[in-house]
């Protein structure tokens, strides 16, 4: 295995207690403990101390209409985030999330996730898909319940986590990353990447997405390493694909350029030179992990 | 990398065209080209020719109330499966299904694990989760809209695809099968697995599992292999991960009994040896592939 940092988000020391989530009087000794513990949010967006940790705050300052959601447990002490609903008026607070998301110590990034992601699920998800009835928050507040005594459909609803493919194409010596068509210009490239459709292995979700954005064959898939991404819910899947030639058939509706790059291009990219062929976004995210593991050899 | 299988339900032949998804005119031809054909099903289970393959239909015979999706191009031709209601009342068709499946040639239970999936996402989520109105088929089948002009919020909802981590502990040259609560007397085993969720990486999950389920502490996570399992539509996520000890505490709300067992022991079970210490289910399912893997070096 070659060697790389281990990706942003992931790592929570969280201890999530799941045989405990259907169990009603541990909920409620929990609430009740002195030493629990709120996470604190600015709608979806992490408080975050001096030194740029989460923020933890007394549970007798929860929004008293918002249903608690218990996260599990951190220094043995339960922890928890109110359910509440988002105001989603204001500008898209996603690129501030992120760079204070960097500045966290190891682990806040990955409790903020979960938490980000199910307060973000249950506020999208109030009614049951199956028949259109309200549904109710239960399992400690990881699951909404479409209730049959509330004249429901009985269907249970569980937060959802969508598997995206992000890959590197590798082709003598070379990798390949690509534009976006909404990065119209500039030097930002990075690893393609496409969501996982139903019916699909990894395998052939990488194969897919290489072939319908970049036109290229892949020979075979190498699995590097994987991260959620809580904007809302991904599983990003990282992996490195051989492919039969370098000649590329792009999808203009996706890319407006893609270029293939060595890896002293590469290094001169994960660097931050001013001068490399191409720059970077977001060191949190897996395509840094993934450029950097191929460097190192993966 | 070493020498396996291909897991089951991998490896459709299916060329999707993402791209023409939202192209109408492209998806109106398809449907007046004489060459297209529609997937048979009963219900959610595959209907078969002599051969053990798919049974493909004319376009004539769909449901004229129900919409047709676009599964992609077959041979050059259009495939379409029709988006029915579904009869849900009779017994649980689930074992059927897989038999079928273990029977049909390469490739076409992916084709059909594709449809299965969609099918019954559609017939399960005709409603919007944001606000609960009736939403409409869109993106040639690959999506539902809560339309605004009809009344609705403007929300797209996609097929969903839950990521499950399967893993086998490893400790002194032994792997650990768990013998599941359901399964009260017999000799099935499998390797353990669980929901993969919102906030975690596929290692996170896998570490989280083995804890909750067996006790025991993971040193690393080796990814091995993946595949889709239609029912409704996870992606199992196949891995191999050493632990510190091979002491377990079981959860017995998962699992009745546990067990270590060395190459040996896991080649009786695959080769399906009415002596070997345990028995496996289903050759399709990726615990199979994950096994013959594990022996052979993965």
């Amino acid at each position: 295995m070659a060697d790389f940092p281990v990706p942003g988000f992931t790592g929570s020391p969280l201890v999530r207690i799941d045989i405990e989530r259907d169990n009603q009087p541990y909920l409620e000794a929990a609430i009740s403990d002195p030493r629990s513990r709120l996470l604190q949010l600015d709608g979806l967006a992490p408080v975050t101390e001096a030194h740029g940790g989460l923020s933890w705050g007394s549970l007798a300052k929860a929004d008293p209409e918002a249903p608690l959601a218990l996260l599990g447990l951190l220094d043995d002490a339960p922890r928890f985030v109110s359910l509440t609903k988002v105001d989603r008026s204001g500008p898209d607070p996603r690129m501030a999330i992120i760079q204070s998301c960097a500045g966290m110590p190891a682990g806040d990034a990955g409790t903020y996730a979960a938490a980000r992601s199910l307060v973000d699920w249950h506020d999208r998800h109030r009614f049951c898909a199956n028949c259109g009835r309200v549904t109710t928050v239960r399992r400690s507040g990881w699951a909404r319940f479409c209730l049959k005594d509330d004249g429901g459909c009985g269907t249970e609803h569980f937060p959802r986590t969508d598997p995206v493919v992000i890959m590197l194409a590798e082709y003598d010596g070379k990798v390949l990353v690509g534009r976006n068509i909404h990065t119209m210009q500039g030097k930002f490239y990075s690893a393609l990447a496409g969501f996982l459709e139903v019916g699909e292995s990894i395998e052939d979700a990488v194969a897919r997405e290489l072939f319908e954005e970049a036109g290229v064959i892949v020979k075979s898939v190498r699995y590097v390493t994987s991260q959620p991404w809580p904007m809302p819910s991904q599983l990003m899947i990282g992996c490195i694909a051989p492919v039969e030639s370098d000649a590329l058939t792009l999808d203009a509706s996706e890319l407006n350029d893609a270029i293939w790059c060595d890896r002293d291009e590469v290094r001169a990219a994960l660097a931050g030179d001013d001068s490399a062929r191409f720059h970077m976004r977001f060191p949190l995210a897996i395509a840094h992990t993934l450029l950097t593991a191929w460097v190192n050899g993966a």
